[in-house]
């Protein structure tokens, strides 16, 4: 790479899944990449304020904290602890986005849960991400967090997550204030639908966009359908029309990468950065604004 | 299994795909089941005109020839080719509807196919599809054939279908003549999404189901995706909520079980076929008229 990556990129450390926290940091910040998205439970390996503390050093803005969510669990102690494990996460997210460089993002991505065990009932499950919701939301206004919903792909709907569409999530989102639960746009998740780009103008005019990320589709799908994710660039992903169509409904927030690649994974991490930047200048970056503005905090 | 399978129940002949087209009739016929499905490669193997004798000695209904489609293909020698197949594919449907006992449905499935070699552009692909639509429906109607769209899981959007929802192959469908054009219902496409009953119900205003196919899903998906299809009852897919909603909108026509695993093709075609009917009198046959009432033909 001749020239410095955008600085809206941002690394979000499942890519480099191996790296613990601060080797994640060092690389991301070396290649010199300003932001960085963080998974819980890198960040519990070190505790909170290490992890903070490491944050703050490397000087990269945070971008977002994966993951609450799996919401999908009849009432009872399984649905508590679970309710609970989510306060425990929008406390992790203000406190990063707070430790983070200016311009971080209090986004909490949240992955609704499949199906309940022995359950067929899918309009069951997606019932109690409703009530998930309406439980955390005043938390998460109070910690000054935004849930950040995130459609995953069909074909996670039965084990992982039975939010599907962009439209459905922002059909959750709609009681709240925008500001309280946004939308994730994953290109990986969302770019087969007929109805994206209607959905991502209405995401804009309801100001819901709370993260865009990006990564490709590529078939054959790999064996283990989670690890299916690549580069950008390396599959038949649209960025062009779908980062433009985020781009012109005003998203000026970091643009993560998240990809779940055994391949990638047992690259070496400055090596999945350096790759990843290549990826994103080629495939995204031009698509993108030239400056970074999108700071909610 | 004591008593027979339900009259409506067909078998779609990629579920027992080894089994040749004499097999085939003669494996469902003697399990007491009243209708077929019919796939090109096995007619062609023996010749139109001797499958339709072979089909109007075995007394089976006929439910459907597949497929058609494939027509994301750029205009060109390779797209000409692809039409004239489906020209053929409409004769051998309105042959095999006259051969097939009465109740035959000259139903023709069509796969829409993915994104055209190297290319991004998902939106041209669909264009594509209407196009060859509307060069195919006067065929059709000739034939007095009915094109029946099928909206394909959204994980075979590059490669298979860029038709990924009922509304969108509904959308498609709008400008024809429901007899001419109509959709196919199969459940493990279409399980997972939001707007399902709305657009069954939409589907059955319209009067486009020309299909109900059942089967189902079941995680971790195969290592072959398009091998994850199983019996019904075998998986998480509500039938029950899903062929009372086909029923309610008056579809009456045959109910195919189409399966494409590997572990139920090495099963010898009798007892695949056995295993089916137990699936479908447990997870589908409660919620289907008692009676086969669908002759379009």
């Amino acid at each position: 790479m001749s020239t410095a990556p955008h600085d809206r990129l941002s690394i979000n450390q499942a890519t480099i899944k191996y790296a613990p926290l601060a080797e994640a940091l060092a690389v991301t910040a070396d290649a010199g990449i300003g932001s960085i998205g963080l998974w819980r439970d890198s960040v519990q390996a070190v505790s909170l304020p290490e992890a903070a503390r490491l944050l703050t050093r490397s000087g990269l803005r945070f971008s977002s904290l994966c993951r609450g969510g799996f919401f999908t669990v009849p009432e009872g102690p399984a649905r508590r602890s679970a309710m609970e494990d989510n306060r425990r996460a929008i406390e992790e997210t203000a406190r990063l986005a707070d430790a983070g460089a200016p311009g971080s993002a209090a986004v909490l991505v949240m992955v609704a849960g499949g199906l309940p065990q022995g359950s067929r009932d899918i309009a069951g499950a997606r019932s109690m991400v409703e009530d998930a919701l309406a439980e955390l939301a005043p938390v998460a206004a109070a910690a000054g967090v935004r849930l950040a919903l995130e459609p995953l792909h069909p074909m996670y709907a039965a084990d992982r997550a039975v939010i599907s569409t962009l439209g459905q999530a922002l059909d959750l989102a709609a009681p709240f204030d925008p500001a309280v639960v946004g939308v994730v746009v994953d290109t990986f998740h969302v770019w087969w639908d007929p109805d994206l780009d209607a959905q991502i103008a209405r995401a804009g005019r309801e100001d819901r966009i709370a993260s865009y990320q990006v990564c490709d589709w590529r078939t054959p799908l790999e064996a283990d359908v989670l690890l299916s994710r690549h580069y950008p660039g390396a599959g038949i992903v649209d960025f062009a029309s779908i980062t433009t169509a985020v781009e012109r409904v005003g998203y000026r927030g970091d643009v993560e990468v998240e990809i779940f690649n055994q391949e990638i994974w047992d690259t070496a991490p400055a090596t999945a950065v350096a790759r990843t930047i290549d990826g994103f200048q080629s495939a995204v970056a031009p698509h993108l604004a030239a400056r970074y503005a999108g700071a909610r905090r």
